[in-house]
């Protein structure tokens, strides 16, 4: 990737190691705009098409959001269009129309592919908000960018980190592009934990090793936890062709404090990539881990909105305008306290 | 109640008269923007989260409304987050993510108690836009807002008011809300008019009764109408166990042009928490009433956003740099002629 | 029509020739903020209530973004509010209430004449999105306007048009209100070419040859052909009292490169009201027409979205402080450069 103004951001396969780094420093730029403690009107004026043909309330907002921060617009579509649909209108038509009324457009739909299809007949950049099970590089680059600065925090850095996926890895549509980025950097140590039924595919594990990282494939949570990041994510029980199978596996990839203690470094932060399942009978994290400093699945989101402002910022060209654009904000907020 | 500024809004109970005071003079001072005389820049960046987790179109755009009039963005969700929820979200876990995306939230939720528990995860302020059959407080002091405006205008004020609750009043949650508020005020007179199946609940009656109010309540319109504020509520006939028992109540409570002349004193103020039914069956509000100038109910929703606008500024702190961003209207408003 | 400040739009048939000119000078002097090239900031704090009672992604992100481009905000309702609904309420009073909280409405709603009863309960602008099978005038004015661009980079005018119309003319909205537009224009050549089944109305037909114009009538494609603009709409099968009855008609009335070669005018204009079908069967525009410079289909949503600002700050009465209050655009442009 050689050049983030005017164009598209479909999928982590676009990035090399510059490009993310540039991202990253970008995203860290916008944290005093995210925290309240000056506001920025660079993008006034601007217009972002929020095009969520699948609803996805936490992501629209988020992308939504990230604009507003930036002082621009957002016009919004949630759900099909479900006159154009029925009429047989394409994703190029769409597009071609659509872009006419934005500067730029974040767009999810269920279908692989679809979001680079209706690129190609946009007139502006389009950011892919997850085109089914195919991509969702925000997401990726979120995660990344929290990896970072939770290493930071601790005095280290990507290259050389140990990092633990566990749970449903064949799925997971999080961990494959997390695991493609990561290829990027370099000694990674990658231990994945999963029911043998829901292994991390065959072209991933691949491209790991191809890049010379260290590989561990177990379905055991025990002696695997000395990882510098256990990033976790949900376990379907309807992927399992019976209940029976899927009991197997209940409560073996569950996260608690105790389970914490008893087996990872202390230090150890928790990621995932949210919603996780708060009832009581889930396989997942367990409230009683909210108060542990580790759990960074709050600041992930968090994050999600700086990495979000980073791309739009980049994409449009204004990276560098955003602080000369700078005002001070004169109500009272919370989150700069 | 002692401080507005990063506080939750959440309930009735938690002002007291000072509060209430406080809140109707910042509402006062936002009429020139409302009737767009002048607009102001104070909230220039700021976002509003606005989450209708229950669909409520003018619950919704009045508080979107009173943002945009202060001069800020709204992000904005309606329905539940299907996805989230059958993942088995918390409303903890929703709050935690979701306050990252705003400055401020406003939030309706169909189950009683939520918006509470949604609160408790935030980290920006919430105000209750309706919690289900509990709460509903913006709407309660738009109410008494009105009342306090109404009888201002006839030289009167609330102390001392005699108010007429008609219909619904079981199941009617703005009657609860507005008669806790009033019990605030010095010797209201109470008249509670409703099918006996559909009477105030008890606490809410003991609770007038022990602020020293007076209090009558009786299932007859006739005699009882010489109030200085008639409010009325609809009354649903599937609260009935048949049909036949609702039918021995059709049209008792039915307000027209006709009964206001023969009943009512000449200023007695019409109220309604709207919408009404204009049904030609219906067992409500005339639309004969229409050219009564007394009738106040569309009046109660325009004060609706002076007081969304007012809650707005004094949970962030604003309230006394509006007229310091001050702009000019230049374009043409019918609202100012 | 004297005066647009302060006025509802509600039908084309309020436009005589002096206003349809007066907004097509005001949409021509927007192309610049449309396109990027500079912004304004003249509804700075503006409230438009963007209520699409009726769903339509496209009209509904044209009107917001046509309102953002003047510097306004959007507050938006999309499908019917049912609660309001079940509850009986009447549109005159959903537009009193809602009328509150804008400075202007753009409304669609499935029912015939329910724009206009809305308008009369408004205490602000109401302009026209689409109310069933009545009225969509913006929709009209955007399509003469790009007849009038498309023609003048031809040298030509719109007095003196042939203009041959395509497909189902019967329940084709956009037809009939572009026809009745065309009428206050001069010698115009009218070419209505349609299944039986599917022919123009006779008030229309009427209409066309009371103001002197030239009609041929036809269910001929070939040798019909020689006009300035063909304005296809699509045919809906289903219209038909069976399928044989359809299937009579399939490809007749169909579109493609190789048809345009051997039958139109090299310089003839296409147009369609959009979306279009782009699947195999269809009977419409193939997409081998997209790199037909005279394929003018996108750049009639393109004039959407200017005729739309037009109407905006003619009704707001700003249309001559758009460039009082400009701006420079600080991100970079695809539709500039």
């Amino acid at each position: 990737m050689t050049e983030f103004t005017g164009n598209h951001i479909l999928s982590v396969n676009q990035f090399d190691r510059d490009a993310i780094e540039k991202v990253f420093s970008v995203a860290h730029s916008m944290e005093p705009y995210a925290r309240r403690e000056k506001r920025t009107t660079v993008l006034n004026g601007a217009i972002l098409g929020n095009l969520f043909f699948e609803p996805s309330t936490r992501t629209r907002v988020s992308f939504g959001t990230a604009f507003n921060l930036l002082g621009g617009e957002v016009r919004e579509t949630t759900g099909m269009d479900n006159s154009a649909l029925a009429k047989g209108e394409s994703l190029f038509d769409t597009a071609r129309v659509l872009s006419g009324y934005s500067d730029i457009i974040a767009m999810r739909h269920p279908a692989a592919g679809s979001v680079s299809e209706f690129a190609e007949g946009s007139r502006v950049p389009v950011i892919n908000g997850g085109d089914g099970a195919n991509e969702h590089p925000t997401q990726a680059l979120l995660d990344l960018f929290t990896i970072k600065r939770e290493l930071n925090y601790h005095g280290a850095g990507i290259d050389g980190l140990h990092i633990a996926m566990i749970g449903d890895l064949r799925y997971g549509r999080t961990v494959h592009s997390l695991s493609r980025l990561l290829c990027l950097f370099k000694n990674i140590r990658f231990t994945l934990i999963s029911p043998a039924e829901l292994a991390m595919p065959q072209p991933i594990v691949d491209a790991i090793k191809d890049a010379g990282h260290q590989l561990t494939i177990t379905d055991q949570l025990e002696g695997n936890m000395d990882a510098d990041i256990c990033y976790q994510t949900r376990i379907q029980e309807e992927r399992f062709p019976s209940q029976e199978e899927a009991n197997r596996y209940r409560g073996k990839f569950r996260l608690n404090q105790a389970i914490y203690t008893r087996h990872f470094q202390s230090k150890t932060v928790i990621m995932h990539p949210l919603p996780r399942d708060s009832r009581m009978e889930a396989n997942e994290l367990d409230i009683d881990l909210n108060v542990n400093p580790n759990l960074a699945i709050f600041r992930q989101t968090d994050n999600g909105v700086l990495v979000r402002m980073a791309l739009f910022a980049l994409t449009l060209g204004v990276e560098d305008l955003v602080s000369k654009y700078e005002r001070d904000v004169v109500w009272h907020s919370n989150k700069s306290s």
